[in-house]
């Protein structure tokens, strides 16, 4: 270990993996490193939980409208519970904003955050809220329990060689304002669970860095046709991969339960398109989000 | 609501409940307002959920040890569940921090982290991090998730009049650096909940501030024999009545139950002592810590 090394020149892949080393998983079928961490009690449904954070600045702008960004802050999570093929079912808020902010932004938050739990069925837990200094940035820091069927919990790390790789929806341009009002693909994730794909994660911080982090899971490569990448209008192949915050889901399933997906998927769910698929070894993107970076 | 109100002119107290007013808690045994919320499932052990934060300049300072930090963000948490009687089994940290803080100070905080987990039996399940811009406060939040006995569970509301009330060790003082070391309450909570308290809390934000929260959630007034308080050397009345943090155990038990505990009291646990008694009405205390004020 360096002294001096700062998080910037790390990523924030190197310093999550330098942080875990060393934490015991007990009791924990899926420990950190995947969208939600998994409890297995040995009865009843499986446990999830997840925790996520938004900053001013960095996933907002200050002048978003207040309702988006407490919307954003619980459906960021739900979708982690999507990626699993789970639900949320409880969610505790913490809110650090500066003293000097209007109590009509907090209460605009606090709308967002209700109509997000109140459309998935989620309930408000607890939370806290803490004073800033004035300037700093507001932070909404989300923490969730939801539940998946035993059996139906997918995780980044069980895909094979071979399998086809698949999004649903469609990527890109989200910084036009779908990062703030997106719909967590809870009803797909559940669907593609109960059909049997074989990884799943949610797309983050765009798929040229999510997809070698659901490949290196699943101990493969992975090769894509940038050209059958679904991207919303005016978006190119280049936003597509890296502006990030898409929210959709990126699976993988054996091409059998491919094509029974696509045979049987049903209306009203956002579409589902095969992208490519994961091979032994090799793979390269460039672009996505790096927190540290 | 009046435009342009400020949380700084309002309190923490005020914001928290104009929060939670429209949110339902279907489900909860215990909703938002007490050290945990707490999940009845019908059976297996009730489920306690709780999130806290630690901000940079407001809960330890820039030059606080890395390690005593870690162990602060955690060991908060795991107060916040022996005020209930219960203990932690999984937590999540969220860690957002200027992009261009050095590694050692993160690996400090989650060594710290990781001491006090293992010390209390839990285990870190997942989290994330966060780049801030330079400059900007660090902050450490953690979301816990625990059980506690059926039977067992102690909220603030079970006080009634004429109940005895006691804190656990000694108060006042913390920033000369209990703040970052104290032992979270675990057995002690336990203990005092399966005797037969009536209502429990930890003391965070200073008797003069907890003590009326406890007694109105019980429907009560209070009294206290300031004397009778068990200070730490070199603290004064109000020190210990407002320093905050002191991270002891607040309770309330019915006549009998405190004599039993008294005279059964387990060697090796922080002694115990009787401060006052709950009244039909009634109280003032001033001081303590607010986080908007």
């Amino acid at each position: 270990m360096k002294r001096g090394e700062r998080l910037g020149d790390l990523g924030e892949d190197e310093v999550v993996a330098r942080l875990l080393r060393g934490f015991g998983t007990e009791g924990l079928l899926v420990g950190p490193g995947d969208d939600c961490a998994v409890v297995d009690e040995g009865r009843g449904p499986l446990r999830l939980l997840k925790t996520d954070a938004i900053i001013e600045g960095v996933h907002f702008l200050p002048t978003a409208a207040a309702s988006q960004v407490g919307w954003k802050a619980v459906a960021r999570v739900i979708s982690d519970f999507a990626a699993m093929g789970g639900r949320p079912r409880h969610v505790l808020v913490t809110l650090a904003v500066p003293r000097d902010r209007e109590w009509t932004w907090v209460a605009g938050l606090y709308r967002g955050i209700r109509r997000c739990l109140e459309k998935h069925g989620a309930v408000l837990a607890g939370g806290e809220t803490s004073g800033l200094p004035e300037g700093a940035p507001a932070m909404i820091s989300v923490a969730g329990e939801g539940v998946a069927e035993r059996g139906k919990c997918i995780t980044r790390g069980g895909g094979r060689e071979g399998d086809v790789i698949g999004v649903t929806g469609r990527l890109g341009g989200s910084i036009a304002g779908r990062h703030l009002t997106f719909s967590p693909r809870v009803a797909e994730g559940g669907h593609l669970a109960a059909a049997g794909v074989s990884a799943m994660m949610d797309l983050s911080d765009g798929l040229a860095k999510d997809l070698p982090r659901l490949a290196a899971a699943s101990g493969c490569g992975y090769e894509i046709v940038t050209e059958a990448l679904p991207r919303h209008r005016g978006v190119e192949a280049a936003g597509a991969l890296g502006d990030g915050e898409d929210y959709e889901l990126l699976f993988t399933a054996p091409p059998k339960v491919w094509h029974a997906l696509v045979r049987g998927w049903p209306e009203g769910l956002a579409p589902i398109t095969a992208i490519g698929r994961l091979t032994k070894e090799g793979g390269s993107l460039e672009g996505g989000w790096d927190h540290f970076k």
